[in-house]
């Protein structure tokens, strides 16, 4: 940690931050440069210590030098972790597909989804039985009678199961039916949750949210790992920026990014990072040649009659399309699909 | 709802659109322009017809044209609603002030909080007792007994009493010693925890997401609202942009929006929104000058020995002038605090 | 200026990397923290010695110290900094008030224009001859008959003007009708023109690029700057965020961070900064009473047929009434308007 | 386009509205809705219609249907423009990348660039003459002497140059040396500049605006290839969000959305769209799987010794790896590299 102090701090200033500094049980080396001083905090600083100087009289600002968080580092674990649940492998050469329906409708519908995306290529089924909507008045999911269809399609294909979880008091009852328990964008920090999922023994998709920086994504990351439960893979499903012709904005340099910081997973979402249906098989390609671990895509045996997300969804002929030229586009990078 | 047709779309599809339309029980009325038709919809759109109709074939893309809101909207209720919750009102003439520390440290410093805040016109309290932080290693609030010290503090100087809940379980629990319930930025798309408070008799002061438009903090407060509970403060704290020499940027411009959109009352949180403790007295001022109807102000004793957030919390006599200022401010616009 | 290395960087990086420092004719002073190895660089960097070490064998990043504008700076000129040109004074007790219409449109209209802000308070008049729009089939303005309009319009109320110059060849000419030049958001990185106007002798108005830092605004003021011309008023007009409801963002923080971090002083553009005339009103409110030096209002006569921007242009009774708020609201926090 | 009126607005409000779009010479079509009125209007919208019926009295807003953008739209031309630039193509089935330094340093430096990009399979070679500079006191280019060396590159390895012009004085110069004129991302907005490249026989490639919409992109595409320039190429380089882990965010959405709305071909820049040389390689891969049709790449020769942008430079070596990958991708997805 750097602590800056401003061009008119005095000697006292100086001396009462060194003071501080030692009292948190780091210790102080001070720089007088040319035109500021600074001090310099040997010690490890992820705690949060930056918040206890930075408003320290004299102080301009406080400069963290270590990342915050530790047990999803690549400092502390230097190997990739690879995620298994069920049918689905991520994380390691073989690049994992999650592909289905935005929610589970009827159980013909989630049946007809789990054969289509398997015959595909698909290694598991996504399908929401419990919907976070933005709205009140739009469909909610099916909840327990949700997660049972999933379960029969399980049963019917093999795939394991993605599904989201909305809260603390549903973790037990989908956890039994899931393979797979999803955090979806909005819930990214509700740590209450992201601890009640630490406590599972289920594999966790963790969406990154609209707002949120990656170091806040790996922070929440960090609850989860810090509850016991090493299984977590990281989401990317886009950020919202001012762009309005797609639904967010999908930033690929976050597989390289997320790569060089943490040794978790990456999975890509095209499906809601572009809200497109005809955008969907170009980002695919793209997420496979940037390096992700894995997609996550919206597939829908009908979905212009959806009952949500039909228009970013894809049929499942052009799932197979897309999955054809992914293969070529991970096979050309060194992976297998 | 103006359903706009591609300029390739066929006859065909045109007549598949109308058809559509008519089966979600609205009327059609198709526009042949110079260079594309359009179908406007008529009828009430509000429930997610929207989703229905864009991924339809030879569909360019669907404009709606009412609020997806309803009990929120000014429409609906044209006067203002003004929310009271024992020492605190929000959202007439008069300008309430919540002020205290960012998280209850102990009983001695929530109570000088409490007295210091009162003694220069703050109208409400404020305190976590469960705080969410972005890292699982920085304290997390003293709970149960944060909730009792908040108590003690109101006993001392009458003050209300407004704390974050974090979580569906603890609401009976927060509701319990609290006068107001904040719903934080990270949960504001925590739709069961938004039911859960919305099922309270307790005001609500729900804030803004960082990543979230104004619209889906509308309809987050809808959702308030449709579980019964009419009591709800919209909190602007801030959102997400590409400025990093503050933790947030703070668009005033909100105020006039809302007060256009919804009857619900408007506080402004300075302190997050700007995350500095010598800008908040200039945008504490702005924030009056724009017409809102609250402010939520971090004010600590001793901002430099604070658990949380000290950097941008006003000590007693910043606070004080603060509040000075703000007064002559709301005088000159006439309005009183 | 603080090298800081990753945590696998050899001896030799390090050794590397201070030798390249010391090449620079800066001094470094190496730092063994428990993780990490930081080296200080002790000297003046402002100059573009980051982008020379941050590339380095081993580097993790270069974190820089000082502000990387020397001539704008507070801490090279603490006294605020007073534009005069004519009638208009941006930057002491008094809030300067440059108002008019977007365009110059006929003789008629400007004069009209001129005499009515000048009533209402305005110490400048603003409008167009020369207009950058996004569209090739806008408006574009009337270029030297719209300089000579305005010259009239001064000719009749003796009020400033300002006026935009979209290209270096037509400073001389603008520079000889307009008592202020205004660079435009478009232009703010245009540095040609901006060495070009740093070259004359009349005061600029810099107006911030919707997709610019602070920092770059400083740096092009000090373009301006550099070439001779002191006489720079900085101009918020708002940035490009994820929201819709307004034109821009309007961010009012930036006007307590300008006067913390340079001499110049801070003008706001609310009619551009909401793009929207009912939020006129209480923005500029919000500006006055969070410290800005001046205002730049978009007024028309007749607001429904301007030729562009009517939307956003208040009519003159709106104007002022806005005045008259204002002007309370400047007494409230001690400044005359 | 389609006007919506506010729920209170009177018949009186319509009829005034009505008459107002007849006097555009535009074709009124009132619609009751069961809460508002809305105006389709019929006939081209491509003028600032728009803006004139916005402000109008019980106007709530008003929605174009058709892009405002008429030669750059694929609905006027269909098929895809290739460009064509001396050794350079951009647009057919075959991906072109321009590669090489940031900014011409020396005749060794630039002809060593030149001389090892093409080996590796650049079909182009950029360098920077004239750099535009955040900071006045950055390197600012050789100017002339710059496009002389590149000349001299050219004569050597008979690649096409492709260099910036940053003012409308500099246009008949630059255009004596270079095959490719390049508008940078600071000047996309300067009208001036896109008109005097249009007026060029040479080839354009326009860098969108880091605070740009793809609207406005393609709109400032449009000042080029009215002026009657029809070789235009677009260049995606990133826009300013939140995040601050790389320079700027590379949204390759971009690439199928461009596609979509244009027959002009679609460049992607990784070097400036990352900052970060690691990034460069997983996201030219990546813009090349989601459809590119160029690549624009810095390279130098020691990028540690760069006097700008070394640590996004990639070495020759890297290069040719880059490139290696790339082609496997192309062929992976049907192209040619």
């Amino acid at each position: 940690m750097i602590v800056v102090m401003k061009k008119e701090a005095t000697a006292k200033d100086v001396e009462h931050m060194v003071q501080r500094v030692a009292n948190l049980g780091l210790k102080p080396h001070v720089i007088v440069g040319t035109e500021r001083t600074v001090i310099a905090v040997i010690g490890d600083d992820r705690h949060a210590y930056k918040d206890a100087l930075v408003g320290g009289s004299g102080v301009a600002e406080v400069v963290p030098i270590l990342a915050p968080y530790k047990v999803a580092s690549r400092e502390t674990k230097p190997e990739p972790t690879v995620v298994k649940a069920g049918s689905l492998t991520i994380g390691g050469n073989r690049i994992g597909v999650i592909a289905g329906p935005c929610s589970v409708e009827s159980l013909e519908q989630i049946v007809a989804s789990a054969v289509a995306v398997k015959e595909a290529g698909a290694t598991a089924l996504r399908g929401g039985a419990f919907k976070p909507r933005t709205s009140p008045y739009a469909f909610q999911g099916h909840g327990l009678e949700g997660l049972q269809m999933l379960a029969a399609a399980r049963d019917k294909t093999g795939l394991a199961i993605v599904t989201e979880v909305l809260a603390t008091e549903d973790v037990p009852m989908v956890a039994e039916y899931a393979d797979v328990l999803q955090i979806g964008a909005r819930n990214m920090q509700n740590y209450r949750l992201l601890e009640a999922v630490g406590k599972t023994n289920r594999a966790v998709l963790l969406k990154r949210g609209a707002g949120a920086t990656l170091e806040e994504l790996l922070l929440a990351a960090e609850y989860i790992l810090d509850a016991g439960n090493p299984n977590v893979m990281l989401c990317e499903r886009g950020i919202r920026t001012f762009e309005a012709h797609t639904r967010y904005t999908l930033p690929l340099a976050s597989i390289p990014y997320l790569h060089s910081k943490t040794h978790l997973p990456v999975v890509i979402d095209p499906s809601h990072g572009t809200g497109h249906r005809d955008m969907v098989p170009s980002l695919s390609a793209a997420s496979v040649a940037a390096g992700a671990d894995g997609l996550i895509i919206e597939v829908h045996p009908d979905p212009e009659n959806a009952m949500s997300d039909g228009y970013q969804s894809l049929d499942p002929a052009q799932f197979r399309q897309t999955m054809a030229q992914c293969r070529k586009v991970a096979e050309a990078v060194g992976r297998a699909m």
